[in-house]
C-alpha cells in the first residue's frame, strides 16, 4: 500500500517528540517492516529479535532507543518507546477514506435524532427516533443506530455495524464492521422443558476510547447495564454476554466467549479462544493464556492456563487414552506407595532381626 | 432503563395469576433485581442464593413461592414458579420500540413477493421475488429475505439478518443482528489436491417459537434441509453446518459449533464453546458443559464434559509437559506393580523359607 | 427442494464425462442421497460404508465407479471419482436465484468506480470510489466494496458483506453473507498501562478460486498484506489476523482463529475450532484435529492434536482433579522407581548372602 502522505524527518521528530540524528529534510512516505522497508519509508525497532536487521535495513530512517541508536549509521530518531512511537505516527500515513461530514442522500435519519453537523452519516445508514450522533463522528455505509442510543464524539463506526436501542457509546470509539451492541440476551426460563423468553430491558454502556472487532457482538443487560470501561480493546468475534463488566483497559483477544454476569477487573488481558462461565469475578491485572476454560473466579493477579500442549495425533491418542483413566492410575500409584512401604517395613525388619 | 409503562399490582397479579399479598393499587413502573430495585420496581426471589437480599429489599413488589412469602413484610405476588411468572411479565417493561406496520419507501420489496398488511419492513429491508412475510412480523432494518423464502407470523428479525432463497422459519420466531441462515455449507471435494465446490441445493427448516443469537450461522442443507426444531433457543456465534438436526427444545449457548450432518436430539443443553464433529447422533436430554469436544456419537441421557480445569501458569506447564508422556508414565506403573508383585512373592518367600 | 433443471442422462453422462450403462432419455429434475433418491434424481456412492443402500436406492440413476458398478441394476453413470463428478454436476441443479447484470437503482455506486457492464450490483450495496468489480461478478444486495477495492470476475458475494478499502479479490471468489475482508486488526502498543491504537495501514489480498465463509473476517496487515492463497477454502466464522498468509489449496473448518502474522503453508487442512498462536509457521500439507491449540510452529507434515476426550461428567471431574496434580503423580513415580530399586537390590543382596 502506498500512502498518499509525506513528510519531513523533522516534522516527525516533532510528532514523536523524538531527537534526530540525520537528515532533517529526507521525505517519509509510508512506514515498514525493517526488513521490508525502503529509501522512503520509516521503520522502528522495538524487539531485540528484530535487531539482526538493522545492519541491512534499506528504511530512510528507524525509530529506536538513546541505547539501540549507537549500531545504526542511518537516519535515527531516538525516543524512548519506538514501538509507541511507531503507534502514533501510524495514523499519519493510513489510507483509511476521510468521510465528508454531513448525511448521505440515501440514509435514513428520523425526525427527532440528534447528527451533529460534523458527523458523516454514510449510504443507506439508518438513524433512529432520538439517537444522537456526536461531534466529528464517522457512521458508516449501512449502520443502524437504534431508538435514543447515544454515539459520543470523533468516533468511527465501520460499514454494517448494528447498534441496538438505549446503547451508550462514549468518544473516540472504533466499532469494525459486522459488530453487533445491544443485542438480546440468552435469557430464558424453563418452564416445563418449554423455554420461556425474558426480555432483555436493559441496555448497554461503553466507556471512551474503546474499540469493538468485526463481527464482535455484545448482548444488552437483562435488567442492568452491560458494561464496557473506558480504554478497552476487543478484538474480533468476541461474544459479551448480558450484564457482562469489562474493567477498564483491559485486552480481550479474538474468539473469546464471556457468559452471563461476569464481571472482568481492569488491565486484564485476556488471550484468543478463551471461554468464561457466567456469575464469576476476574480480579485486576489477570493474564489468561489462550482457549483456557476460566470455571472459577480469579482474586489474584497472575496468570492462568487450561488445556493441554499440542502433539503428533498418534503420540496425542495415548496421552488421551490415558488422560480417561488418570484417577484410576493416581489410585494404583497410591496402593503402590503403600505396598512399598509395608514391604520396605518387612524387609527393614528381616534385615534387622 | 426507564420504561415507559405503568402497571398497577392488581393487573401484574392477573398477568401472571398470582394471589396479591399487599396493596393492589401499587403501580410498577420497571423490573429490577432484589438488591437494586425501588419503590416502583418489580422483583423477583427465584434461587435460595438471593434470598438475603429479601429483607433489605427496596421493591415496590415481589414474586415470590408460597414457602418463600411468609418471610416478606412487603408487597408479595405468590406464583408457584417466580422465574417464569417474571420472564412472561418482562416483556411488559420492554422499551423495545414497536415497528409500524407497512414497508418503509426505502425497502426493496418484489413484486411478486407476499408481505401481509400487518407486517413491517424496516428502512433498507430487501424481500425477494416469492418471498413471504407472515402477519405482524417485524423484519428489521437492512435485513435480506432471500428468493421464495418464507418469514411466518408474529417474527422478530433485528436489523441486518440475511435469509438466503429457500428458507422456510415458522412463527413466533426471533432472530438477531447478524445471523446468517442458508449461507452455503463447506461441502468440496478433493480432486487431485484441489477443492471442487458442491452447490448446496437443500434448504433451511426453522420451527416454531426458536430465537437466533446475534451473528449466529446456520448453512443450507447440501441435499436436503438443515432443520432446526420447535422450541429451540440458539445463542450468539453459534455454527450450524449444512445437514444438521437440532430437536426440540434444545438450547445451545454461544460460540458453539455443530459440524455437518450432526442431529441433536430434543430437549438437550450445549454450554458455550463446544465442538462437535460432523455425523455423529447426540440423544435427547443431554448437557454437555462448556468447551467440550464432541468426537463421538451420544446414546445415553446424562452430563459429558472434555478439557482440563484452569491453573495458574507456572503450575499448568507442569502438567501439561507430564501429559506429553502420560503413557509412558502408565507404563512405568504397570512395570512398578509387575516389579513390586515379584519383590513381594520373593520376600514373601523368604519369610517363608 | 425441487429444482426447475432438467437434464437427460446422456447429456449428464458428457457433462461428468461418465460411462453411462442404462437408458440415455432418463430424464433427471435434481440431485439425492442414495436412500431418499426418486426416479428422476441422480445420486451418487462416493464412500463404501454407503454402499448398503445400493441395492434398494430408488434413485433414477446413479454415479458410481467401474468396481461399484457391477452390483447395480439400475441406471449407472460409471466415473473414476463419483464425488468429484457430483461436485461438477451440482451446480447445474442450484436454485440459487441468478442475478441480472446491472446496477440496481438503489445502490450507491461512485462515479469513478468502475464496475464491469457484465457485473451486478445488488440493492442497497454501496461500491466506492476507485474500486473495481470485474465481468460477470455479482455483488449482492446491501454489500459494500470500498475505496480502491477490486473484486475480480466470475466472483459471488452474497448480500452483506463488507470489504473495506484497498482490499484485492482474484477471480471466482465466493464470499458468504456476513464476512469482513479488511477489517483493522488488533494492533495497539501498550503505553504504561494504555492501548495507543496502531493504524492498520496495510492490505488484504486474496487469490483465485477462493471461498470465505459466513461470518468469517479477515483482518488487513498492518503494514505489508494478509495473504489468502489460490484456491483456499474457508469455512464460517473463521478469524484471520493481521499478516497472516494462508498458502494455496488449503482448507480451514469452522471457528477457527489464526493470530497475528501466523503463516500457513499449502494443502493443509485445519478442523474446526481449532486456534493458532501469532508469529508460528505452518508447513505444507499439514493435519490440525479439531480444537487443538496450535502453541509453536509445524515443521513436518502429518497430523497434530491437543485437548482431551468427553467423558461422563463424573468421570472427567476426577481425571480433572488428577491432571492438576500430574507433575506430583510422576514425581511419585520417580520416587517409587528408586525406593523399589533401592528394595530390589537390597532383596537381592540379602538373597545372595
Amino acid at each position: 500500500m502506498n500512502s498518499p502522505f509525506q513528510l519531513s524527518l523533522s516534522t516527525i521528530a516533532e510528532i514523536v517528540d523524538a531527537r534526530l540524528v540525520g537528515n532533517p529534510d529526507q521525505l517519509i512516505c509510508g512506514l515498514a517492516a525493517l526488513q521490508d522497508a525502503g529509501p522512503n519509508q520509516l521503520s522502528f525497532l522495538s524487539s531485540s529479535q528484530y535487531r539482526k536487521y538493522l545492519g541491512s535495513t534499506g528504511a530512510g530512517a528507524v525509530l529506536l532507543t538513546e541505547s539501540d541508536a549507537g549500531d545504526f549509521p542511518g537516519n535515527a530518531l531516538i525516543v524512548a518507546n519506538p514501538y509507541v512511537a511507531y503507534a502514533r505516527l501510524s495514523h499519519r500515513f493510513d489510507p483509511k477514506p476521510l468521510a465528508v461530514p454531513g448525511i448521505h442522500p440515501s440514509a435514513v435519519v428520523e425526525a427527532d435524532a440528534q447528527v451533529d453537523p460534523t458527523a458523516s452519516i454514510g449510504p443507506g445508514a439508518v438513524i433512529s427516533s432520538g439517537a444522537q450522533v456526536g461531534a466529528g463522528t464517522v457512521i458508516g455505509a449501512q449502520c443502524f443506530v437504534g431508538a435514543r442510543s447515544v454515539v459520543g464524539s470523533d468516533g468511527w463506526l465501520a460499514p454494517r455495524v448494528s447498534i441496538y436501542h438505549d446503547v451508550h457509546i462514549g468518544d473516540r470509539v472504533v466499532i469494525q464492521s459486522g459488530a453487533v451492541l445491544g443485542s438480546e440476551g440468552f435469557g430464558f426460563a424453563n418452564d416445563r422443558g418449554h423455554w420461556e423468553k425474558i426480555a432483555q430491558i436493559g441496555g448497554v454502556v461503553v466507556g471512551d476510547d474503546v474499540e469493538i472487532g468485526a463481527n464482535t457482538t455484545i448482548d444488552r443487560g437483562a435488567l442492568a447495564e452491560t458494561r464496557i470501561g473506558n480504554g478497552v480493546k476487543l478484538d474480533n468475534q468476541i461474544h459479551i454476554a448480558h450484564n457482562v463488566h469489562v474493567g477498564d483497559h483491559t485486552a480481550i483477544a479474538a474468539c473469546v466467549g464471556i457468559s452471563g454476569s461476569t464481571r472482568i477487573g481492569r488491565h486484564c488481558t485476556i488471550a484468543g479462544g478463551v471461554g468464561m462461565v457466567g456469575h464469576i469475578e476476574i480480579c485486576d491485572n489477570v493474564f489468561v493464556t489462550g482457549m483456557t476454560m476460566v470455571t472459577r473466579s480469579i482474586t489474584e493477579p497472575g496468570a492462568y492456563s487450561s488445556g493441554t500442549a499440542m502433539q503428533p495425533a498418534v503420540e496425542w491418542r495415548k496421552s488421551v487414552a490415558r488422560f480417561r483413566h488418570l484417577d484410576s492410575l493416581a489410585k494404583k500409584v497410591q496402593r503402590l506407595e503403600k505396598e512399598l512401604m509395608a514391604v520396605t517395613r518387612d524387609s527393614q525388619g528381616s534385615s534387622e532381626s
